[in-house]
C-alpha cells in the first residue's frame, strides 16, 4: 500500500499502540504530507505494529520501537506523545525542542499552574520550565499561538468538547460562568486499552454510570481555559459518564442566562461570531440536538442549544469523536498549523453512519 | 407451566403487548397471589400473546383481547392500563371504579392541575372529575394513601428515578430546590416498541443524544411532586438522553447546598430517614456511583451522592430499571398495597449481572 | 432480605466470583430449599461478596472465603465448583465424596477417556479414579443416573446447547452423524471475567469473530455424548464465535438427512419423543428460528429446525442462556435431582425481554 | 466543504437515502474524480439530503430528487441504483444504456436464469433482454468483463463475502463443492433502514438469530457464481444470522477437502494465486481468524482458514464491511473500472478500530 506522497513531515509517535496512537496512524496513513517514521510502543517493542492492530495488516509494515525521545528527535520533524501523564515531562529537554516539534496528547503541559497539575494528577512535574512556552492546542481558539510554537499541549477529549460547547457564551458574557454544570458522556475507548475489570465488555455493555464525580482531572483544564474567556477564575461542575459504545463524547452543559430576556438570536450570533468560519465546527439549526453518531470517525464538533424560558437557563450540547477531535484529529490539526499546511489537510474524513 | 397459586387477585392488562405490558406479564407470572386473566391488546386482538412475545412461548397460552374496560371490570379485581395518554381518561367511569381497582401506567391522572396536563400533553382531559381522587403511586412516599385508593397514577420512569433521588434533600431543605438540574439517561425500551426510525438498531447503537430538551412531559410531574416536598411551586431542568442499551435509567441531579458547610453526614442521614427501612431503595456507601446494570431486572433503586466543596453543590445519582421500578414493578408494588399484601410480594427479583 | 426458607440444602460455592458463580448466587437467592453458606473465592478472600458484585448489595451480606474443600465438606450438603480446569481433580478425595455431593462446573470429570482430557486440556488429570463414577449432568438425558450420584460433571455451555439440539436426531438415526457441523455463537460472558485484551469492550463491541477453530475444548465433549447416542465413535466440526452481547448461545447445526425423503413430521416426532415432557425444552413451531433473547435469564432451551430439500440437509438451531442452562441453572437442576426435589424448583425464571 | 476535484465523472444515485446509498455518498465525497449530481430518493423528494443523514450536515447541500432514470441519464455519466428489487428492471431501456453506465446494487441483473430470479424473488422480471449483457460486478473475478460493460450487477453483501472466501478452492478443485455449508453473520445495517419491528434496537440488541434459513435470496447468486468456478451446477447451504452490531459480515464456510491429505500449503497457494496481487483482499497468516472490526469502514476482504485433519474438512472464514465491499465500496470499485481509473481510487479508507 505504498503511495507517493509529497512527503514533507516525518512523524514519530510515542505510545502508538494505545487507542489514540492507533487513531493517529489511521489518520496519518491518509495524510498527503506526512509519514510516520517511528511507531513507539514500550509494550510491543520489536513486534509488528500491524500485529497489535490487525486493521493495519498489509497497510503498516513497520516494527514497534521504544520511546527514546532523543533518538527520535534526530529522525522526526514532529513527535506525538500519546503517553501516560508524567512521561513527556520526565524526558523533554531544550535540546529536543530545538530539533523537533512536540504535540503532547497527555496532560503534562495543559495546565499553566504547576501546583494545580500536581494536586489533580498526584505526581511531581519534572519539567515546569517548559510549561510557560507550551501552547494549549485548541486550534479554533489558539490558532495563531499554535503556529509558532515548539510544544503543543493537545487538549483532553472531554475538555475539547466542553470548552468548545460553552466558549462563545462565556466569552460574550451571555451566561453566568459560575453556574456552569457540564454533564458529559463518553464512549469506552476514552478509557484506553488497559486490561482492567472496568473496561470488560460484560461490565460496560447494557450499563451506564458516572465516575470521577467532582474529581475528574479534566475539570481544572476546563476551568482554566474558560477562565481565560471569562477573564477571571472559575469553578464549575464536570461529571463524566461511561456509555456502552466505542466512540463519541456528548456534552450537555447547563448555565443560567445573564439578564432576564432569553434571546436565542443573540446566542446564535455568539456561536456564529466565533465558529462561523470554522471548518470543523457545525452549529445545528434551532432546537436540534447533536448525536455522537453524526460525527463518528470525523474531526467535526456539532453544537446545538435550547433555551428554557421557565428556568432562564440554557442547555448547550456538543458532540465529538473522542479519538478524532478529542485526540488524534486535533493533534494532526495542530501539526498542520505548526507546519504551515491548510488546517484541514488530511482531516476531511466523512462521519460514518451507521 | 401451571402451578397452584393461592390466587386471590384477578388481573387485567390493557396494553399488554407494549414493553411495559410484557414486563407486567413477566412479573405477574411469578407472583404468588395474582393471575392475569385478560391480555388486552388492540393491535394483536385474537392472536396468541406468546406469538407477540416469544419469550412466553409455552408459558402464556392466552389469546389477546380488546380494550373494553367495562367488560373487563366485571372479570378482574385490578386493571393495569399500559396505554397511550388519553386512553384511560376517555373510558373511565364511576361504574368501573366501583367494581375494580385501576393502576394506570399512563400519565392521565398523574398531574393534579388539568391545565398543566393539557398544556404538556396537548390533549383535552376527558375525565377531570377523577383527578382529585387519583393517588400518585410512588409507594415509598405515598404508601398510606395508596392503600385505600381506587385509582392509582403509576409514576413515569424518569419521574420515579428523579423524584426518589432528590426527595429527601428537598424535603429536609438541604438543597436549594430552584437550583435542581436533572440530567437523565435511559435505555431504549423507554421509547416503546413503536416502529419508528429513531428506534431502529442502527440509529441508536453506537450513539447518544439528548432529546425533548426543556420540553419533556415528565418535567411537570417531577416539579409537582418535588414541589409537595418543598411545600411550594418549583421549576427545574430535566434533560433525557437516549443510551444504546435495552434497559435502565440513570439520573444525575445537581443542586446547590443550602448553607456554606457541606456536610455529607447530614445528607446521608436525610436519605436514611426516608429510605432506611425501604425494601427497594439502597443507599450506596460514600462516594460510590450507581450503575444501571446493578439493578437490571429488579425493582431496586440505587442512590449515591458526592458533595463538591469547591462549588458547594451536591451531585445526586439514582439508578433503576425503567421497566421494573419505572413501570411494571412499581405497578405491582401498588397492587400489593391496594390488596393488603406485603409490599414486596412477587417483586424480589435479583438484579441480573452481567 | 432475609426470608424463612424451608432450608434443607446447605450450598458451598468455590469460584463464587466468576460469572457462573455469580449466576449460581442469583438463582440460589430465590431457591426455596437451598441456602448458600460458603462464598469461595481465592481472589477476593475476606472481602464482602457484594463488593465484587454490586447487584447483590444489601442482598448478600457474606464474606468471601477460600477454597478449602475439606473444611467446606463438613459444612455443606453440596458443593458447586465453578473453578478452572484441574482444580477439582487436584483436591477431590473419597473422604470428601463421602460427606458431600459435588456438582463440578469445570471440565475435570466430563470426559470418560483420561487421555482425551489430557490431550485437549494439556494438563495431567490428578484424580482419574473418580472419572468412572462421575455422571455427566445433562439432566434431560441422564436424569436417572444423576439422582444417585455423588459427583456430577456439569456440562459445558456450548456442549449443552449443541448436544440437546442434535441429540434426538442422532439417537433416532435420522441424520448422518458424521456429517454434523456445529456453528455456535456465544455472548461474551462465556469468556469469563478475566482482565484480558480480548475481553475488553472496545475489542468485542461492533465485532464478530470465530475462535478456537477446529480446536475448542468442548469438541470432544460433544463428540463423546453424541457418540453414546449414535452408539459409535464420532468426529464432527464445532466452531465457536464471539458475539457482542452479554449472554446467550445460539447453535446452528448442519447434518445430512439419512434417506432421500426429507420428512419434517418424523423429525418433529423425534424431538417430541425425547423432549415432549421436558420443563425446560421448547420445540418451536415449524420454520421458526430460536433467538437467544427469548431465553435470556431463564433455564429454557429453544429448538427449531428447517429442512432443505435441495441439499437434503437439515439445519437444527438451539438457543440457551449460557450462564443459566449453560452453567448455573443446569447445576441447580442437577442439585434438585440429587436431593429429590422437583427438578424445576427455583428455576422457573421468566426470560427477560427486552 | 467545496474542493476542486479533477471531476470527470458525474454520478447519479437512485435510492440515496438507504444505508447503501448513504455509504455511496460518504465514499464519493472523498473520491478525487467523481461528483454526485443527483441524490434520488422517492421518500424524501424536495427535502435536504443532509436532513435525512445529519452526518452530512454542511457537507452535502443538495436536495433529494425523484427517480426519473431518463432525465438522470442525460445528466450523469454513471447511475447507481440502490433500489428495491424490480425497480431497475421496470425502467431500464436501451435508450438509457446508450447514454449512461449503470451500476445496479439490487438483484435485478445478478442471476442469468430469469426463472431462478422469478422463483426466488417472487416477481416477474420486466427486462430480461438486458440480463445477458449485464456483468456480475465482482471485480476480483470479472475485472476484464466489467471494464467494457454498460450494465453492472453489483453483488449482494453476503454473496461477495461468501464467493470470495470460497472461490479459489472451488476453482482449483481443492474442496468438494457439493459439501459447502456457509454460515454467515451480518450486522443490522444489512437489513436496511425500514421501520420494522425486527429492526428495532430492543429486538436486535443482546440477541442473535438465524433467519431465511434454506430460503435466503442470496443463495442462488452464490450457487451460480461458484458454479462457474466449479464448471457445473451446484447447490449449497447458506444460513444468514443477524448480529447486534451496525456493520460487518463474517462468513464461516465449511467444506470437505478432496483427497486424503490435508495440505495447508496448497490451500494457501490457491488463495495467493487468485488474490496475491489484489489491493483489497488480505490473506491472513496461518491459523488466524478474521474479525469484522478489522475491516470496518474499509473496502478490505480478510480471509483466513483452518484445516481440521480429524474430519478432513476445511473451515474458511471471510470478513467484509457489508456497506463497503458488500455494497457501496464495490460499486465504486466497479465505477473505477468502467471509467478507466485505478481500481482503488477513492477507496483506500483505513479500517476504523475501535
Amino acid at each position: 500500500m505504498e503511495e507517493n506522497k509529497d512527503t514533507t513531515i516525518k512523524v514519530g509517535i510515542i505510545g502508538a499502540t494505545g487507542y489514540a496512537g492507533a487513531e493517529l496512524v489511521r489518520i496519518l496513513q491518509r495524510h498527503p504530507a506526512a509519514e510516520v517514521v517511528w511507531y513507539g510502543s514500550r509494550s510491543y517493542i520489536e513486534k509488528e505494529y500491524a500485529s497489535v492492530y490487525r486493521n493495519f495488516f498489509q497497510v503498516v509494515e513497520n516494527i514497534c520501537k521504544g520511546d527514546d525521545l532523543n533518538e527520535l528527535a534526530d529522525r522526526a520533524d514532529v513527535i506525538f506523545t500519546a503517553t501516560p501523564q508524567g512521561f513527556l515531562s520526565s524526558v523533554i529537554s531544550e535540546d529536543i525542542l530545538q530539533k523537533v516539534k512536540i504535540v503532547d496528547l497527555s496532560a503534562d503541559f495543559r495546565l499553566k499552574d504547576v501546583a494545580v497539575y500536581e494536586k489533580w494528577y498526584g505526581i511531581e512535574h519534572k519539567a515546569p520550565q517548559f510549561i510557560e512556552e507550551a501552547v494549549y492546542g485548541l486550534c479554533e481558539i489558539n490558532r495563531e499561538d499554535i503556529k509558532g510554537a515548539r510544544l503543543i499541549a493537545n487538549p483532553g477529549c472531554y475538555t475539547t468538547c466542553s470548552i468548545l460547547t460553552a466558549y462563545p457564551l462565556v466569552k460574550e458574557g451571555l451566561i453566568d460562568a459560575d453556574s456552569l454544570i457540564i454533564d458529559a458522556k463518553s464512549g469506552t475507548s476514552g478509557a484506553g486499552r488497559g486490561e482492567k475489570l472496568s473496561n470488560l465488555f460484560c461490565e460496560v455493555n447494557e450499563n451506564i454510570k458516572a465516575y470521577g464525580v467532582a474529581g475528574h482531572r479534566h475539570t481544572p483544564e476546563i476551568e482554566e481555559q474558560l477562565g481565560y474567556a471569562a477573564e477571571r477564575e472559575l469553578v464549575l461542575n464536570f461529571t463524566p459518564h461511561l456509555v456502552p459504545m466505542n466512540r463519541g463524547i456528548l456534552v450537555t452543559a447547563y448555565a443560567s442566562l445573564k439578564g432576564k430576556d432569553a434571546d436565542p438570536e443573540r446566542v446564535r450570533a455568539a456561536y456564529e461570531k466565533y465558529y462561523g468560519k470554522e471548518s470543523f465546527i457545525r452549529i445545528l439549526p434551532a432546537g436540534e440536538c447533536p448525536e455522537t453518531k453524526w460525527v463518528e470517525g470525523s474531526n467535526f464538533v456539532d453544537i446545538g442549544f435550547v433555551i428554557d424560558e421557565r428556568t432562564n437557563r440554557i442547555i448547550m450540547m456538543g458532540a465529538i469523536d473522542n479519538l478524532v477531535k478529542g485526540a488524534a484529529g486535533q493533534a494532526v490539526q495542530n501539526m498542520n498549523l505548526l507546519f504551515g499546511l491548510p488546517e484541514s489537510t488530511g482531516l476531511m474524513m466523512m462521519p460514518m453512519f451507521p
